[in-house]
């Protein structure tokens, strides 16, 4: 019986390929399967970062989001959706592994934070031997891209969801130095009015698509936009000590 | 006369040279000029890290530190030598950048992430031409390193230091649900009294030397030691939505 292969986790980080990781790098560049999460009729995010470094003999596996927006995350379809696609794309790569065969799963970011690749992992990790690569933060690449330290001495960071309701953004917001808010797309609204109603308005900056060609830096109040595209997160710095 | 130098601050992430960004990687083996903080007599870790990655003809500068834990923060003269220190290092690298050389300063983690390098970039940002590059922070190899997501869905993370009083590091950890602390060492049994207040003491992790040779990962509650090193972070984490 051949060797069990093994599914690999790989942080891509924030978009610029320079910014993977030497251990990444060596993954993609000599990867023999590689899956990645998009969304249907879109060629996605991760696998765009990785054009050009696959082997051309590399096989694809796309797994396309049955749903993403469509429907409410409060609405219980949502979750069963979701969870029966997860099953499926995690039972192909488990296959893939059992016959042998070393899977690489694409991951935008730092896969354990906040990341989608957590879905799979915790379906195949009692299961195929695996391995899961860190990689730099899209919060990371944005705090470089405001050209100032994000956190000193001995700041607090708080790091919120725009998913969050206004009442708990809002009071987080308040009890922080420093303060990063990410998934603020359709949530934008809400994530402005909580940083005007906790005093944090007037230091934030809004990041759109951190280390990548689009990239794009501005104080948010003096954005004009009505809105925000998905990858896009917003940063006030902290204050701390400095000798 | 000749084109003004860069000083870089190149993160070098969490300790595993694989872990480093293939930016970082290539900056660091075509180095000309190498500056670096440690404590005077130790080789200094983020040295350590590139051992065998510098060019033979590489230029080293060592920034030894003149206080560290010795004197209280809240002694002035803590800030007062920490302050002139800086200001001399500093004008050495302005000096190498207007004779036409490149630095390479050498950073823990992520430059702009807590890091030392901010009171070089603040002096030096204004003067001569800067360029940083993001790396993956210890806290990424530390939540890597006990195989579990930080974060999902709506987690709120929150990053603390352990130098912050008993009193504002309790309150921060009850209300969170993802927990980082770091710069622990000597604040180790403060950190441990409001783990414990905060009632988040049974579900943390303690992650020494993260992706080093000689890491360790341990649920907190069931070391005996009393103390943990510098490299050492605390982890806790969130239990968010899971499709
Ligand atoms: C599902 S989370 C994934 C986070 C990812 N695992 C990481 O480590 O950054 C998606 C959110 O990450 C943020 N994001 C990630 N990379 C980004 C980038 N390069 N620029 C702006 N936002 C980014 C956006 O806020 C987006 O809504
Ligand atoms: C001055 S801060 C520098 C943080 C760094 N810039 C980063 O991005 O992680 C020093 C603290 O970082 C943490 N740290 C950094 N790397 C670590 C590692 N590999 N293992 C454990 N702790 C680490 C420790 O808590 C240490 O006290």
């Amino acid at each position: 019986m051949s060797k069990t292969g093994t599914i690999y986790g790989v942080g891509l980080g924030p978009g610029d390929p320079d910014l993977m990781s030497v251990r990444s790098h060596r993954l993609i560049t000599n990867a023999k399967h590689v899956a990645f999460f998009r969304k249907a009729g879109r060629k996605g995010q991760a696998r765009a970062i990785v054009d050009g470094m696959l082997p051309e003999t590399a096989i694809e596996f796309p797994m396309e989001y049955p749903v993403t927006t469509e429907i409410s995350v409060h609405d219980p379809r949502y979750n069963e959706a979701l969870s029966a696609f997860y099953e499926e794309v995690t039972q192909h790569l488990i296959d893939l592994a059992n016959s042998g065969e070393d899977v690489v799963v694409l991951c935008e970011g730092d896969p354990f934070f906040y990341g989608s690749f957590m879905h799979i992992y915790a379906r195949v990790r009692d299961v195929v031997p695996t391995h899961v690569v860190p990689a730099i933060t899209g919060m990371s690449g944005a705090w470089t891209a405001t050209e100032a330290p994000i956190t000193w001495g001995d700041d607090v960071l708080t790091v919120l969801m725009g998913t969050l309701d206004e009442e708990k953004l809002t009071r987080h917001m308040a009890d922080t130095d420093a303060l990063v808010v990410m998934k603020i797309g359709s949530n934008y609204d809400k994530v402005i009015r909580a940083l005007k109603a906790s005093n944090r308005y007037d230091e934030a900056w809004l990041v759109q698509f951190a280390t990548m060609q689009k990239q794009s830096v501005k104080k948010l109040s003096e954005t004009t936009d009505h809105g925000t595209p998905y990858f896009s997160i917003i940063v006030v710095h902290g204050q701390g000590r400095r000798p």
